[in-house]
């Protein structure tokens, strides 16, 4: 589309302005208005089509590559004749580079766009708010698709899709990949012209948001707390959200009166939060887990009034924050932006199947925690007025403590919630009824009891409560559950295809992996650079000598060809750098292989800046020798795992340093580290530095699992006498290691109240650990 | 009717069943139900009506005096056919003595009722519920009196009325008296059932309350802190607020959405103020203040999206609170019982007419007094996004400042507002526009221009705002300012007897004073017992000795007959204790009267408790002599005004103390003490002790004034080495007075914050006037 741009800037006057309008006249009888479509091909045309149009018009977006352009699309449609900028093909239009597109005005349709390679030069991707006299009201963006298109430094904070205006829509739409700071999409309330909004997210795919590593990375946020109080009346519905894993919130509600119906929540490590605001509408929604991850969650409440029904929840086995309902304490006249008390929530008709304790309640009860906390952080309001009636909990196994509580459960009142197994919880009521039902399963995920059990408690306005999850009439025939029996068949399956745009493909096509076999001889980074994703380059032994940093930008495997033998990379030569340096994306797999550095480079570093999106290291049956540093991150980087495993790490100055994100905002470097089966020896300081600081309940990760390895004679320079540093990370293991000849006061400062101790670690000489129950960190707020 | 009572007990049980039911059988043609209507003489009558009667019943309350009973009505009637519980008569039946009211079911009428002559036992008068599972849904109190019902402890907290359920209704009822601490009405959102209630309190008088001396006196409150965030949509409308002073807010409003249309506020000492929640309408209310008094406010204005619209101010020259217009800066992310930011506030088609100064901006603004409040008392945060735009403002003297502001003006839009005065505020704006335009006088408080004024600005919503103050339609004909000409003259006189009861009078007749000539022979403890309120009893020149207290409980005047010589009571030989003991009510007026005592008892004293109504004093070209102490209160009591003039007080032990309200929680003993003209000679101690603690900014009273007047050997023993002590009073003036031989290190402690200062005082001999800029005082919240 350049080169074709380009052409026509070449050609003569004339041909430009036969090819500017290409208009179609349609006679709408009875108003007789001439209705024009015109198709542009840069920006000057765009913006003169723009210019010039008027109700029902179209202006249409040629096919191919738009780079750095800045739309702005204003004007005036009206309901039954809209104006619409659509893509020439659906899909065909990429929006590239340094560019956005802004929408002011009433009745406008954007459709078929498709924004990659690149990210907005502005704080937005898509914005409803042309300039500040010309929002959007009555407009839509539909089948368009924005694909990593996210910041190069995390650290910038954008929204891809901001909602400002009234009665806004985003359908059919598919969004994925962002990884800087702020959330996919904000819906903005500051002024009474955004309020009562009734904005629709409809229908949309939410492709996977990794990991970011702290706070800000929701999918959906709603207000905020300063625009708390107003009613919002967004209606969240139909949407498919994909392993939305950005941060502890998926959606964070922060207003009035919004509506989550009928969304499928799929293996996303979050929540869906009622941070602030009140009177939400949480219905119809299916939370997906699975046995492995223990992140994924389901419903937070915090406020007021809000209603919670005819929900689905398989395999949600978190706990506190990421519980499958978890009621939170509250602040006693909390902050406008902390936690007001939870009061007046009805949770009702929901099912939880195999959710080993769905129901936690007072989470962030926190009052053992005045002495590190001002008053004004300690949740001690229980819970009050709410109702917990009519739900259904099943269990194949493990089912006998349906309920955690964090403090006394005297304001919840428990109605007719039936459960097939014994509950020894702590909190008992003759609400919690335990019965021996049968279920069966009509899908992977989907169990349904054989039959309804129909003695339902009514409660205040539960007469509201009109339907089952799949849509059948709570009448006659009501039972506890989120769904009547029996279910139509039509009803239950997933089809992924009404998410998103038509156009779309959401599952790629996956490519074979290719063993490349590469001699001693080659350039090695000549053959990394030609590889594609996912290729596994197999070297020979003995050795290779590089003299040149190798960039790891996708997923590379680096293996020896015999598997008893590593291949020897030996960088004594390279003055580059890094032995590695890695670049967003960059997934490298390191398996028999020896690294062998001059002691003035590290091994594995990051770019200084840009890491946009994640890296990933697995060290496996590997050796790393004679470097400054094991692994040298930037801040900003974030690794979602860094994997060390039978392999052994000798005579380097520093070893594993993820600790640049020394901001105390809650942010942090890596998700996991793993250390297993493995050895440090002389390693002299910074063994392992892993960090995350604030006082930020949110941001509940950084996970450090060290197990049956030894260390040996490390630490010998490091200055705060401590061998593995691990301040602030929140999921901390270290069990069944050796620790011999360490010379440092401390092995590790453990965080008690996090649940940390040392296990079946044998020490000698080598200090000891050290247990804090409750750490001072910078308050956030 | 008691009397009655005991009558029908006498008799035999066959004359008690006759007499039980006297049923009307009334058919209704297509439903064919029988209505019962039943006449009740006693609780068990009424209890068992009560139990039998079904939709469309009516329970008639026999005249007379009810005392001591405590009726519960519950009942299931329809809308058509409602439940009655009414008066045989209206206004005949008196409900006395420790009685109250609850109401619960639905479709409820209680009519005629007439509460007088004692309190409620529980802590409500009449209450929208019954118990824990039945309170009122759609039930209605109409045409009844709660008259004087009040606690005999001040202290002692009640409501009058309490709503909960929805859609119940007070209306065309008359509330006077109130002076216990507790709201006269109280509506509550604690649960789902209450809220959304659309109550409606509707065509009542509210009769004065009187100023209480600190918080907790307001008309009406809806809602609080912790339920703020809850929809209430209560509406009140076509009430008449009569001099009600309870304490600065006459209503708070604290939760949403609710409505305050064509109200009338007579010379009530406090304002509408917006306290918690967000989004209330106020329309087409009426404020009539008078010249004299600068208590009188407006509207008072926290929090977020406001529609204040096509109100009148008369004469409303309050100041900061109390200002026609007062807009409140807010705590950074308050907690939730303090002060959020203003924003999203619509002020429009307001007037305001003789008001010097009706806009307050940023109205509690107290940066510098970091130094002596916590951070989450700072009100730092001006209002934002903030609309002032089509309101008149017309002063026929000193209206150059309209606009008085407490920080920058920077969130607030002014547009097309008109004044005919040049604005020399600071803040300006082109928004703001001087005219000369002309009014002509309707009414003693209705001033209309002579012509419209229609450049309007059009805001977003402002076409929402559909009539005038009087239901002009504002459409192709509109103008700035509340009221369009010509105005129809029908509608705007108020008629006094469109609010309350149809049954009730609220002037009462007034009756003459009485003039009582009695010599120094007679008991004058009765002869003031047989006075009636108003009386003036004129004394003899000469000596009265009285051996007993002076019993004051009503208006009471006593004058010497000859106005140039004092009349003397010597109570020397009194030995019950004060010369005068105050009662509720009690209204002291002394005239040329020399009171002299034996230095044991006090000249004038309270009860010890239960003084349940505010007492004055007025001395006048008296003298008191050798007495223990002038004035002694009791906590809990209240003096309206202490006012000394022309008068010698001597060689008394104390002086005039009102500081019994020492718990700190903005309470005080008197709202005026004026001295003037007056000598104090050799008072040893607490020779002015008057107190207000607590850092409570609602509480702006206590009023202190000593002019022209003269303090000589005073002092002596007073250990805080302060003359005049007047911590904590808002209100001080200390001015041409002459301070002589007072051996004392300070006159006074003055307040700087509250422009406190001496002015043109001679000081010989007796220490020196120290200045406070901020006290320290203790937070309440």
């Amino acid at each position: 589309m350049v080169n074709q741009l380009y052409f026509f800037n070449m050609k003569s006057k004339l041909l430009y302005y036969l090819c500017f309008f290409i208009i179609f006249s349609i006679s709408i009888s009875c108003q007789k208005s001439v209705v024009s479509i015109v198709l542009v091909h840069n920006v000057d045309e765009y913006n003169n089509a723009v210019t010039n149009a008027k109700a029902g018009d179209e202006i249409v977006l040629a096919n191919g590559i738009w780079k750095d352009v800045e739309l702005v699309f204003k004007g005036e449609g009206t309901l039954d004749n809209p104006i619409k900028l659509k893509a020439e093909t659906a899909g065909e239009v990429f929006i590239e580079g340094a560019s956005n597109l802004k929408i002011g005005g009433k009745y406008l349709e954007v459709s078929g766009l498709y924004f990659r390679n690149g990210y907005t030069p502005s704080k937005t991707v898509i914005e409803f708010f042309a300039d500040k006299e010309t929002f959007a009201n009555n407009c839509k963006v539909t089948n368009c698709v924005i694909e990593d298109y996210t910041q190069p430094n995390k650290e910038d904070t954008d929204h891809w899709v901001e909602f400002w205006g009234r009665n806004n829509e985003l359908s059919n739409c598919y969004l994925a990949g962002k990884s800087n700071f702020g959330p996919t999409i904000r819906v903005f309330l500051k002024g009474n012209e955004h309020i009562k909004n009734y904005h629709k997210i409809i229908n949309n795919y939410f492709g996977p948001r990794p990991r970011k590593g702290g706070p800000h990375g929701e999918t959906l946020q709603i207000g905020d707390s300063g625009t708390s109080m107003t009613p919002s009346n967004t209606i969240v519905s139909n949407n498919y959200f994909d392993r939305c894993n950005g941060e502890v919130e998926i959606i964070s509600s922060k207003s009035n009166n919004n509506e989550f119906r009928n969304n499928i929540f799929f293996e996303c490590e979050g929540s869906l939060v009622l941070r602030h605001g009140n009177y939400a509408t949480i219905d119809g929604n299916i939370f997906i887990g699975n046995d492995n991850s223990n992140f994924i969650g389901g419903i937070r409440v915090i406020n007021t009034g809000h209603w919670i029904t005819n929900n689905y929840f398989y395999k949600i086995n978190g706990s506190e924050f990421r519980s499958a309902l978890a009621v939170m304490n509250g602040i006693p006249k909390s902050p406008l932006n902390r936690y007001n008390q939870v009061t007046d929530v009805v949770v009702a008709y929901n099912s939880y199947i195999n959710c080993k304790s769905p129901f936690n309640f007072s989470v962030g009860a926190n009052v053992d925690k005045k002495d590190v906390l001002p008053a004004s952080e300690i949740r001690s309001e229980r819970p009050e007025r709410t109702i917990v009636a009519n739900n259904l909990i099943y269990n194949e196994t493990n089912g006998e403590y349906p309920i955690v509580n964090y403090d006394k459960v005297d304001g919840v009142t428990f109605k007719n919630n039936l459960i097939n197994s014994d509950n020894k919880s702590d909190v008992k009521s003759d609400g919690i009824i335990t019965k021996n039902f049968e279920v069966n399963k009509l899908l992977d995920w989907l169990y349904v009891p054989t039959q309804n059990n129909e003695d339902v408690y009514v409660g205040f306005d539960f007469d509201t409560i009109k339907t089952d999850l799949f849509g059948n009439v709570r009448r006659e025939l009501n039972a506890v559950g989120a769904i009547l029996v029996p279910v139509n068949e039509n009803k239950i399956k997933i089809n992924k295809k009404a998410y998103g745009p038509n156009w779309f493909t959401v599952e790629k096509v996956k490519q074979d992996a290719k063993i490349i076999n590469v001699s001693s001889d080659v350039n090695l980074q000549n053959e990394i650079q030609n590889a594609s994703a996912g290729d596994v380059i197999v070297l020979n032994t003995g050795v290779y000598n590089v003299n040149q940093s190798l960039v790891i930008n996708k997923r590379i495997t680096l293996k020896s060809a015999d598997s008893t033998s590593k291949t020897i990379l030996n960088f004594i030569e390279n003055k580059q750098g890094a032995a590695f340096q890695m670049h967003p994306k960059g997934n490298l797999i390191l398996e028999n292989i020896l690294l062998d550095g001059n002691s003035d480079q590290d091994a594995i570093a990051t770019l200084d800046k840009n890491m946009s999106s994640a890296f990933n290291i697995w060290i496996k049956n590997s050796e790393i020798n004679n470097f400054k540093s094991v692994l040298k991150v930037s801040k900003g980087s974030f690794a979602d795992t860094v994997y060390v495993a039978n392999s052994t790490i000798k005579n380097c100055i520093n070893g594993i340093q993820l600790a640049e994100e020394i901001e105390d905002k809650g942010d942090y470097n890596a998700e996991f580290l793993f250390v297993k089966d493995s050895k440090f020896e002389g390693v002299q300081k910074n063994v392992i530095n892993y960090y995350r600081g604030g006082y930020d309940e949110s941001t509940i990760g950084g996970n450090l699992k060290i197990t049956n390895s030894e260390f040996t004679n490390c630490g010998k320079l490091e200055e705060t006498n401590i061998l593995i540093k691990s301040r602030g990370i929140v999921n901390v293991e270290i069990s069944n290691n050796k620790f011999l000849n360490n010379p440092v006061k401390l092995i590790a400062i453990l965080w008690g109240e996090k649940g940390q101790k040392p296990l079946n670690n044998t020490i000698s000489n080598s200090g000891k650990f050290e247990i804090q129950q409750n750490l001072k960190l910078k308050l956030m707020y």
